[in-house]
């Protein structure tokens, strides 16, 4: 067990007596009310501006909007990241994500080569190669299927690679933000597939997109039999141009870019088909002369499909410091391609003692988890970790652990422990221990 | 068992050999390809023009919104049906809608004053009444409590009461759509009931909002202990203005206008407050006069808070008709106020035989939850109906059994079973039988 016992709360210790400590930080900027000054109307004070007047007519907006309060929650890019604005990568702002979900209007996209505006009515799917009987299917043809509705994460095999060398973006927007998880709607693959008729030789298939970067990857034949999906819908509405209106391929827990957006082709072949995006990209050399990794040097970590058990820390973070000392409920995500979630632990010291976290709300199959702690913050330094494990029982690693493994040249998977260093002002920077 | 063999697909039939089916179907809009016809280069001869420039920039709209093409998917007023614009309703569009979540700009709205704009920074919520400590909290203090997200339903109790006489409304928009489904989160209000303290002798609240309305609904206690909310987030982000931004109540399963929206003040009282929105509406006064229901004149449904089981099918109906004859899935949504959705049984011949449907996805309390059947339509006409039964054994009443045991006064509250009927030509209108 832990010995930070001082700023950890006991999870053995009466819930209701220690929520009751929340009051007393919130007393701290709440006003606790007289039992005089509540008038006889038995309205606070001062009625606020919008309760003395009608509001805006409903449906003003027959497609609703945030608030403008609202107007900062936002996607970002990282403009000296990617070389242009075309081929590049907007980030979740998962500071402000609130449950499991991410809303559609701030889901991260990574496009290869710009977004195209495509015609539904226009849009078709071509299934060929060593099948029976290729078939070219229209959009309602697809919604003839049967469907089934799936919440999972898509994480970028990019995500956190501009952390493998040390701290560069002090937000977790950009440490973590390549990731978005929504309800998607679509047809099971393999439904497709028993109507073509894949020939007994066919043991992979390539998927292509209908951007301009003909974006495609190499999928074995037993994922897509597996749980592979072809979607149209994402959380309850069409698919965003964003994620691939109005047709993309879903691999739940595979390199988000293996979920091939704009979904235009499937090709069934018998060898995978080594596209661009599989050789020269997404595959990490892993150490090319490094003498300390010797038994590296000119291998590669090649078709490297599964994104890994990885948990973070969205409160506190960087966008989200901490105000004045008090009792905290921590908040973070975690997520596993590999399955559920089975436990997340936390460490407030560098990685030294570990508490079991909180699972909060549903905990599904390649999903984004909720996990919380509360803690008792005096104004003492901490270094926040979060540790994922999966119910397949790996661990997510350290840093030292995944250098150790893979080097010091990859660009991607990195599901490295995150830290967060909290400062003495409440402040929050993204350090490495 | 039914009779309706030629129709309906036998659950027990082999799902693969079934399935094929939907190609003969679908081979009838879509292009089977000659093996001669796929090019060299293994592109379909029609690179379409999305494809061959390159795309708009990343995160050129940095809060994404729909395709343009998705332009007609929108919320929709019934002008005849509110005297003005400000109190007044907008529609989730059921059939367009996907999966278990309703997305954040179609999910329907109910706003007694018009829809205020509220600064969150300067938002308050008072508890105050029979407690130890009245207080005033900001966002920031609410913010600071363990949060929850959960998945639930919300239903106006007019929801369809615009067909207890009869149909008056041909698109399902208008039968069923006041109704929408989100992952919401916040804190449980037991938490602030606990900082607080609730005196003895306090057993209900008042709930009010900040709207010009001062929309206002008495709780009593047991529900605002159970699993009532205080909720900031809708489907990831913050509330949407329609749906109470900055903070609502949420009594899940419960009249939607319980979940009191722009919440501003809890006060906690012995009594129900008997305010205008849970007398002189929202409640049924039984029969006033009918002869035929003696028993029912002068009482009045009150109080009758738990929106109970309903089920309604999506596809086909009036905005979604079948285009020629062949295999289909009929597709549909359930929810009760109670829990989860047991069983979900569906006719085609108004009611007179049953099949059990199969349930999709997510099983949830007070959930939206999708099913779906496999029918074979050959031209002839259908009578089809859906009929939810909850984990707690209450089956939706027939509209008949409704009108016995309430009368024919009742404007609120209408589950009963719904039908459409499908035309010789594929159209679907709403009768009732």
């Amino acid at each position: 067990m832990s010995d930070n016992k001082s700023i950890v709360e006991d999870p053995n210790s009466a819930k209701a007596s220690s929520r009751r400590k929340f009051l007393g930080q919130a007393a701290a900027v709440s006003t606790v009310v007289a039992s005089g000054s509540v008038a006889a109307n038995n309205l606070p004070p001062n009625v606020p501006a919008w309760q003395k007047h009608l509001g805006k007519p409903v449906n003003s907006n027959p497609y609703g909007q945030p608030s403008k309060y609202e107007s900062d929650v936002r996607r970002l890019r990282v403009p000296w990241l990617t070389p242009d604005s075309i081929a590049s990568i907007s980030f979740t702002p998962l500071a402000e994500i609130k449950g499991m979900i991410s809303p559609n209007g701030l889901a991260f996209e990574r496009d290869h080569g710009g977004l195209p505006t495509i015609d539904p009515k226009q849009h078709r799917l071509m299934i060929h190669g060593l099948v029976d009987k290729p078939i070219i299917l229209t959009m309602e043809d697809i919604e003839r299927f049967p469907t089934v509705s799936r919440v999972h994460f898509i994480e970028c095999p990019a995500n956190s690679a501009m952390e493998w060398k040390g701290p560069q973006v002090g937000r977790l927007q950009f440490t973590h933000g390549m990731t978005n998880c929504c309800e998607w709607t679509g047809v099971p693959l393999k439904y497709i597939l028993e109507e073509v008729g894949v020939k007994p030789e066919g043991k992979w298939l390539l998927a292509e997109g209908a951007d301009s970067a003909s974006m495609s990857r190499s999928i074995p034949m037993e994922k897509a039999l597996d749980d592979t999906l072809v979607v149209f819908g994402q959380n309850g509405e069409a698919l965003r141009p964003e994620q691939g209106y109005p047709l993309r391929l879903l691999t739940p827990g595979w390199e988000g870019n293996t979920s091939i957006k704009w979904l235009r082709r499937i090709e069934i072949t018998a060898e995978p088909s080594y596209q661009r995006e599989e050789t020269s990209k997404y595959t990490d050399l892993l150490n090319p002369q490094d003498p300390e990794h010797k038994d590296l040097i000119g291998k590669a970590y090649l078709f490297s499909w599964i994104m890994e058990a990885k948990a973070i820390i969205t409160f506190p973070c960087p966008e989200k410091p901490l105000k004045g000392h008090g009792k905290y409920v921590m908040n973070g995500l975690a997520w596993t391609g590999t399955g559920k979630i089975k436990h997340v632990d936390v460490s407030l010291d560098g990685g030294i003692n570990w508490q079991q976290a909180e699972l909060n709300g549903l905990v599904l199959d390649k999903c984004w988890t909720r996990f919380s702690l509360t803690f008792e913050w005096n104004g003492e330094e901490i270094l926040l970790q979060s540790r994922a494990t999966g119910e397949d029982g790996y661990v997510q690693p350290t840093l030292k652990q995944l250098r150790k493994a893979r080097g010091v040249a990859s660009i991607y998977h990195n599901n490295a422990i995150h830290t967060w260093k909290i400062n003495k002002n409440g402040e929050v920077e993204s350090v490495q221990v």
